[in-house]
């Protein structure tokens, strides 16, 4: 038996691409995302009563898993990449059926222009991610801070600190005064994280005499390229993405 | 677009009819359930490293609620079924994608017997909910016990003292000693949150001269017949259900 599923709304955020969204919300309070109702489920009212709510959970379609289909174990990052877990013990997005679960900021609703927005903080979404379903956040039912946790019970480590070249910080001063608040705050509480891959990480490249790897990752319409040097994270350049505004 | 998604369990719990499950999970730690995984999904393996978690989320269909569809606001219990708030500001079950997001206590894994069996505490799942999903619990990201919640700010209110008859003390010890371990807790736990639906709660039968309505509800395959009588629960009978062991 299957149940077909509808999309109930669409999300618009700062996540252009799986590489470099934070593994779990609420790691980078800056990361900004809007969610757009779709029709008919665009109507106000259904909303109605959210405003108390500091915080609220989206179901959502890891739409980027979907042709992968699903394995009884997976390698979470976490683990540094080498050790299986079963896929039930893990928030992967290669499930059996592809649901993610996030929990996300509230900052505001809006229902004035054309169509029903949520602007949200803390996401760890991709854009255009499809979203089934907003709840409330009840914390008296949701909230189990003492729960035991596992591989899992702490937060990732913050690895490493965070610098800006000249150029990166002319390039970021520009932006942020352009449109993009708080860019460098979330520049810093990403890479702070090491997106790197396990396989990366695991090996410091400029120590065995090569230079160090750039790395890319688009945030908005930007392409964020940095490297690791020195035991930090080296933010090199902010570049325009030609395309930029034709993705969704 | 729709997303078709797939059963990978199903959950066998004492609650055998809507009325009478608590309206949250956690309410009553003596409401146990076990997620019972369904083939291909029942593989061992993919439960590998869930021991170590106290909590899971079931990610659930609403299945009595299917036939019903949704509509833009509800009237949550909550606020005395008689205030509309918007779908999305509610965990009511009628939504445009019934889906259901409860988090359990992981009691014990078992995949030594035929199938992989998860015992579960703290449920209010029905009997018979199909479960698309199983997620650990994290309480870095999940847990956040400063979320302010608007109208479910706080747990129902525990409304009423629960006794019990002559008779009715007898049958339930006897159930207890023949397998249903916790029974009384489990009643207590859920007479003392009143559920009644809100036009009985609203007034008070004994006070207007007719005798007290008596309610019944189907736990595990027993009747329990109870009312409400001057401000307290009176649990009145515990009586067999005939055809228990045939539905499921």
């Amino acid at each position: 038996m299957e149940y077909p599923f509808q999309i109930i709304g669409i999300i618009r955020s700062c996540f252009k691409e799986k590489f470099g969204v934070p593994r779990q919300p609420g790691l980078a309070t800056e990361a900004r995302a809007t969610l757009e109702l779709q029709p008919p489920y665009d109507r106000p009212e259904s909303l109605t009563g959210l405003e108390g709510f500091s915080h609220l959970w989206v179901v959502f379609v890891f739409h980027q898993a979907l042709r992968d289909g699903w394995r009884p174990t997976v390698r979470p990052p976490r683990l540094g990449g080498n050790r299986r877990i079963g896929v039930f013990a893990s928030r992967s997005p290669f499930r059996p059926n592809p649901i993610g679960l996030s929990v996300v900021a509230l900052e505001k609703i809006d229902t004035s222009s054309a169509g029903c927005h949520l602007h949200l903080r803390g996401a760890d979404l991709l854009d255009g991610t499809p979203v089934l379903d907003i709840k409330p956040y009840v914390p008296y039912c949701d909230a189990l801070p003492e729960a035991t946790a596992g591989f899992a019970s702490a937060p990732p480590e913050e690895v490493f600190a965070v610098g800006f070249s000249e150029v990166a910080e002319v390039q970021c001063a520009a932006r942020e005064a352009a449109g993009n608040p708080g860019l460098r705050k979330l520049i810093e509480q990403l890479l702070r994280l090491d997106p790197r891959p396990a396989y990366c990480s695991r090996r410091s490249p400029d120590e065995d005499g090569k230079p160090a790897r750039q790395f890319g990752m688009r945030l908005y319409d930007i392409d964020l390229r940095w490297r690791v040097e020195e035991g930090r994270v080296l933010v090199t350049e902010l570049l325009a993405v030609p395309d930029a505004g034709t993705g969704g």
